[in-house]
C-alpha cells in the first residue's frame, strides 16, 4: 500500500490521564518494525479492562495512554520478518500473544506464552521498548500491546489472529477478548457433557459468553447466579434456565445450589472475581466429579480458603485465562463457529456508536448498561 | 462347601479396646444374608487405616472390633442375589464398594458409590444393621465392611473385586487399598505424560505407590518430597531421581521446587494428608499446565488456603479417593498389571508374619519400619 513505511497520520482517543474523558486527537503512527504489523481498525468494543486501567485505581497509571484491545480490522503493512500476515489480511488483535516458540506454546495445555504474555503495566513494544504513537513528536504509550482506540495501530505478529475474511468485523470484533473468555473456559476447560447441569456465576458479557458455551454443550439446566435480578430476562437468551440471587437466602449460596440440583451442579463456571463467589463456585460442584473453573480476575490481597476434604471427595477445581485460546491457533476457529452460526455473538452487542462517541460507551460501561459497545472507526 | 449356610468357628483378632493389643479369639462367622458373601481370607496386609481406628484418637470408638481392609482371599459361600461370585472365586475385599446402581457408579469420573461408600463409623452390615461375628452370642463390630484380621469373614458382594486366580494372593492383597490408591491417584488422576517431571510429597506406601505410578508413566524427574531423610534410598527403588527434604531450606518447598525445576513440576501428588503439604504441593507445580493430586486426608479443621491467581494462571487441584480406582470394575485391571510385570509389587512387601504375631505388624507400623507386613492366615 502507499502508506507502507510511511508514517501515519489518523485519529486516535487518547487517554490523557486517569478517569478523566478520552479525547480523539491526530496522532502519528510510525511503521511496523521487525515483527510488528501496522493495522488499520475498522472496529473496537470496549471492554471492562478497559476501563479498569483507564481509572488505575491501585493500577500502575501509564499515561498518556491508547486504550483499547476489543476489535478487528485490516493488516495495512508488515515489518520485517513477518511471513504469516500480508497486507490486506482481515485480523482480531489480542491482549496476549503466541510466540509458537515457548514451553507454553508448545504445550497443548497453556495459552500463557513466555514472551507475548499479557503485559498490562509495559506501554511500549516488546521489540525496541518503544512506542510507535506519538503526537507532535511526544510518545504515547500502548495498551496491552493491541491499543484499539485509534484507527491505526501497531501490533506484534504474535498477537494478531488471521480470521476468514468473509466475517464480518462489527460482529466477531467482540471474540478477541471477553466473548471468548468466557466461552472457553467452559467449552475447554469445564467441558461439560450434554445433559449436565452447570451453574455460572456474575452475569456480565464474560458469564454469559461462559453460559453460551454450556448452551452449545448441550447443557440441560444452566443456573445463573448474579446479585442483580435484572440479569435474568437477558441470560434467557444465553440458555439460562434458572436464576439464583445470593441474596435471597440465609444460608451460603453453595448449599442452596447443591439443595437444587441434588448434590451439586456438575460444572460451575466463576465470572466476578469476588473470591467468596469463587469458594461458593468451588463448593456447589458434585463430589464425585464436578469441576470449577475460574474466570473472573481477583484481588491481590485475595485468599481462597476452602476444607481440604471438598477435593478429596473428587471435585476438581481449576483456573483459565483467555478461555485456554491460543490466540493465534484457535481464535480463527472461534470465528467459524460464528460463521456456522453455532455462535450467536449477535445478542452480546447491545450498542454501537460513532468512534468519535467513545466517550458514550465507557458512561454506558460505567452505569453497566448492556453488554458490548461497538465502536466505528471512521465515524 | 460343607460349611455353607452354617455358622464357621475360627481364629480372629480382636481389638476389644482402643490402643490395646489386638488380641486372638475363637469367633463365630455368620453364613452371608442378601447380596453377601463370606470370604476365607488367606493374606492380610496391616495399613494405616487399622492402626488410626484402633488408636481411636478424635474418632468414634467402635469395639469390640474386627479391624482390617487390605486383603486377598477365596469366595466360601455367597448370599441371596450373589450371582457375579462363587464358592472358589479369588478376591480382593475393599473397604469402598460399588453397587452398579447409583449416579456415582454410572458415571465415568466417580467410584464414590453412594450406596457403599467408606464408613468408617458403622461396624454392622448395611443389608440389616446387624453384626456377623459374635463370640459366645455376643456381637463384633465389623470394620468398613471387610475386618479381614479373621480367617472367614461377610462383606457385601459390591466391596469385593474378583481378579485372575492365578494371581498369588500372598502379593496382590496389597493392592486392595494404599497400593492402589497412590497408583490411581497418579494413572487416574494427575495422569503425567511421558517425560514429564513429578514430584510426591510423602513417602510412605500410598507415596511410593504414586511414585511407582509416575515410573510406569514414563516420568523421567521424579522428585521425593519427604521430612525423613532415610526414605530416599528406599525411593530409588521407585524410581525417584531427586530428593527434597523441606527441613533442609529456608525458604516454602514449593519455591525450592519451583527453582529446580524451571518454573514447576508438571505433576504433583500429595500423599501426607498435611494441609501445609497440600498447600506445598499445589503452589510447585507449572503455571498453565501443572496438576496437583491430593490423596492424604486431611484434619477435620485443615483449611486450604491459596492466592486464586494460583488458580487463574492455569494450575488444577483435584483429590482423589480410592485412585479413582471402582473397585469391581478397575481392581482386577490393577491385578493384571502386576501380572504382566508392569507394576513391581513386592518391593512393597517389607515384612511378613503369622496371624499369630499380628502385633507384631501394629509394632512396625507405629515404629515406622518397612511399608506393607504380610500376616498368614492359619499360622
Amino acid at each position: 500500500m502507499a502508506t507502507a513505511g510511511k508514517v501515519i497520520k489518523c485519529k486516535a482517543a487518547v487517554a490523557w490521564e486517569a478517569g478523566k474523558p478520552l479525547s480523539i486527537e491526530e496522532v502519528e503512527v510510525a511503521p511496523p518494525q521487525a515483527m510488528e504489523v501496522r493495522v488499520k481498525i475498522l472496529y473496537t468494543a470496549l471492554c471492562h479492562t478497559d476501563v479498569y486501567f483507564w481509572e488505575a485505581k491501585g493500577q500502575t497509571p501509564v499515561f498518556p495512554r491508547i486504550l483499547g484491545h476489543e476489535a478487528g480490522g485490516i493488516v495495512e503493512s508488515v515489518g520485517e520478518g513477518v511471513t504469516e500476515l500480508a497486507p490486506g489480511d482481515h485480523v482480531l488483535p489480542v491482549f496476549t500473544g503466541e510466540c509458537k516458540e515457548c514451553a507454553h506454546c508448545k504445550s497443548e495445555e497453556s495459552n500463557m506464552c513466555d514472551l507475548l504474555r499479557i503485559n498490562v503495566d509495559r506501554g511500549v513494544m516488546i521489540g525496541d521498548g518503544k512506542s510507535r504513537f506519538t503526537i507532535n513528536g511526544k510518545p504515547i504509550f500502548h495498551f496491552v500491546g493491541t491499543s484499539t482506540f485509534s484507527e491505526y495501530t501497531v501490533i506484534h505478529v504474535g498477537c494478531l489472529a488471521k480470521i476468514n475474511p468473509e466475517a464480518p468485523l462489527d460482529k466477531v470484533c467482540v471474540l478477541s477478548c471477553g466473548i471468548s473468555t468466557g466461552l472457553g473456559a467452559t467449552l475447554n476447560v469445564a467441558k461439560p457433557v450434554k445433559g449436565s447441569t452447570v451453574a455460572i456465576f456474575g452475569l456480565g458479557a464474560v458469564g454469559l459468553a461462559a453460559m453460551e458455551g454450556a448452551r452449545l454443550a448441550g447443557a440441560s439446566r444452566i443456573i445463573g447466579v448474579d446479585l442483580n435480578p435484572a440479569k435474568y430476562e437477558e441470560a434467557k437468551k444465553f440458555g439460562c434456565t434458572d436464576f439464583v440471587n445470593p441474596k435471597d437466602h440465609d444460608k451460603p449460596v453453595q448449599e442452596v445450589l447443591v439443595e437444587m440440583t441434588n448434590g451439586g451442579v456438575d460444572r460451575s463456571v466463576e465470572c466476578t472475581g469476588n473470591v467468596n463467589a469463587m469458594i461458593s463456585a468451588f463448593e456447589c460442584v458434585h463430589d464425585g466429579w464436578g469441576v470449577a473453573v475460574l474466570v473472573g480476575v481477583p484481588h491481590k490481597e485475595a485468599v481462597f480458603k476452602t476444607h481440604p476434604m471438598n477435593f478429596l471427595n473428587e471435585r476438581t477445581l481449576k483456573g483459565t485465562f483467555f478461555g485456554n485460546y491460543k490466540p493465534r491457533t484457535d481464535l480463527p476457529n472461534v470465528v467459524e463457529m460464528y460463521m456456522k452460526k453455532e455462535l450467536e455473538v449477535e445478542k452480546f452487542i447491545t450498542h454501537s456508536v460513532p468512534f468519535s462517541e467513545i466517550n458514550t460507551a465507557f458512561d454506558l460501561m460505567l452505569k453497566g448498561e448492556g453488554l458490548r459497545c461497538i465502536m466505528r472507526m471512521g465515524e
